[in-house]
């Protein structure tokens, strides 16, 4: 092993490091603009966790009516460390998906979880920068600690797995913009193993979409769960022995989860400061707003993050739904997005994903 | 009876009429502001239906920069008359509130339906003026045709019900417009049963609820369900005999669904017509627009309608997210909403509903 500390401990210093790099490089981009604000938080039945979020000044409290300058319209990093103990009904239907959590006995309390995650959106001001989303996360279920146990003693892990992923969603297609992001991500998979980023891709493609709109919610990128030394339905298709050819150590995919995350700044960045400052029209921020409906639709009526944090008791709220932008627009019928514009040549990825890496 | 004509056709005239009443009220109180638009429209799988639709050019069409004047800013007005069949499922489920459907034999193929409905969201521009939300609807489940039945014969009606409601949701609280839309709500029930009132008030502000928010969507109204001839779960609290009270009849709950559906215009447009012209601030537009944030959560993530809707193939999405806002605004831990302010007035009875009637 590569060190000797538990992984809870090595996932929660590497996105602690990550949240601070990654709000640096956006500070560092736009060095006028006002800092993210920092709020660390603890949640009463046990947790911790760091929101840094930007958001201007509304208008009206401004001297001028002039539009706000900054790169970034809206935007959180935020860092979540839970823990607690996992009914038995969850753990029931985690073992679906998890072979390595015994099948409790029937009155048995249910068993000790950790779950740490980084989970990141940003929406940028310009309707030409795209929207970007993050997510990496690392989930745990321990064996209750014997009554006569030193506080110290490490729990034993029963079951673990990483989950994440990360995807662009643009308002106006820059197919150098998709190709890039996507090309960033899967060098980065690519190093852990050949097979990854093509089913991680379409995975992406998969989950980031609208049925009833018929559309996905951007261009995608990647998007993995349950990532762990167990066969895995999505990632090991040819059966259990094939995941040889993909990480499956917990140091392992670690190390693919770390190299994933380093990848978001050079993934991402380039793309924003190019796109900036971009001139633009008032349809095309129109445009960007009803695109941002979409965004809302989705994250409220599909995204499994939000629906499962809506309904947790005792949940912040407040970060849960930072992922929503500041604003969104609604027409009937619009008339934006027909074949043969700007606008129409978005939407015909949205409808049909293509490769871009 | 008052008439021979099926309970479905007097329906489907009632609210076709009801819908021109209703857009004729709104165009004549804002006369130069551009019509409704009608849409007509034909389901494939069985049903037509009417949008009627405000919505006025985005700005950037207008060769000024100035904000429209128009009262409204966005709304629909929409019938919808849909039939087909019911698969067991669905039958099975609804046997829960209707004694009257029969246990279908295994393998059978189904019930035929009838649903119509007129449901109505209005969001005015002025953030004094408070959005409105109408919808009844009457749902008919029969009996299959025999093989050589003519194609004149009515079908057996084997289960019919009525449901609906009104409620109203303000940015900011006009205790006398509460007053006014409650009070013509509870005249409408009164003359059909004193006890309509009350319960279908406190049903209003239960299902109106934003659990994750602690909030109400609004100051309610009233919502009921599932109204029939048989006993009802929550109108006739105490037991199978106490319905004598309320109207149990076809004709009876129809009579109450045309006075609540009359009693429409008289409880809205003299608060439209009030506020409509209400000097605002950029500060009461943006705290609407925060308002409307939550509207749409409460649209997305609980009302079952649309839920329904989305999740329905071949349904009118256009339709379903008419009730969507033209825009709507999310900050992250907003200032606004303040105990001891106008904007914390409001939040005050959205947490905690006050009779107003």
């Amino acid at each position: 092993m590569a060190t000797s500390k538990p992984m809870r401990q090595q996932v929660e210093e590497y996105i602690n490091a990550l949240q601070d790099t990654i709000v640096g490089a956006f500070e560092e981009l736009d060095p006028n603009a006002p800092k993210f604000r920092r709020d660390s938080w603890v949640r009463a039945q046990g947790g911790t966790g760091r929101s840094c979020v930007f958001a201007v000044p509304p208008p009206s409290n401004t001297s001028s009516s002039a539009p706000s300058t900054t790169i970034l319209e809206k935007g959180g990093v935020n860092i979540s460390i839970v823990h607690g103990t996992l009914p038995p009904a969850a753990i029931k239907q985690m073992r679906a998906d998890h072979a390595g959590i015994p099948d409790l006995p029937a009155g048995d309390g249910g068993l000790p979880f950790f779950a740490a995650g980084l989970s990141l959106v940003v929406h940028p001001r310009n309707p030409h920068a795209p929207t970007v989303h993050l997510n990496y996360r690392y989930f745990e279920i321990t064996r209750a600690p014997a009554a006569d146990a030193s506080s110290d003693a490490q729990p034993e892990v029963l079951a673990w797995w990483f989950g994440g992923g990360s995807d662009l969603t643009p308002s106006y297609l820059y197919e150098e913009d998709a190709k890039h992001f996507h090309s960033t991500l899967k060098t980065a998979c690519d190093a852990h193993g050949a097979a990854l980023f093509p089913a991680m891709k379409t995975w992406c493609d998969e989950y980031f979409a609208i049925p009833h709109r018929g559309e996905r919610r951007g261009l995608g990128g990647i998007f993995f769960d349950d990532l762990t030394d167990a066969p895995h339905k999505r990632l090991d298709p040819s059966g259990a022995t094939a995941h040889s050819s993909r990480p499956s150590t917990p140091e392992s995919i670690f190390a693919l989860v770390r190299q994933l995350g380093d990848a978001f700044v050079p993934s991402y960045i380039p793309i924003l400061a190019k796109r900036a400052n971009t001139a633009y029209t008032p349809e095309q921020r129109r445009w960007q707003l009803l695109r941002r409906g979409r965004y809302v639709e989705f994250n409220l009526v599909y995204d499994r993050g939000t629906k499962f944090g809506l309904a947790t008791p005792g949940a912040r709220i407040e970060s849960i739904l930072m992922s929503l932008p500041e604003e969104a627009r609604w027409e009937y019928e619009s008339d934006m997005g027909a074949a043969g514009t700007e606008e129409g040549r978005l939407m015909e990825v949205l409808r049909d994903p293509k490769d871009w890496a």
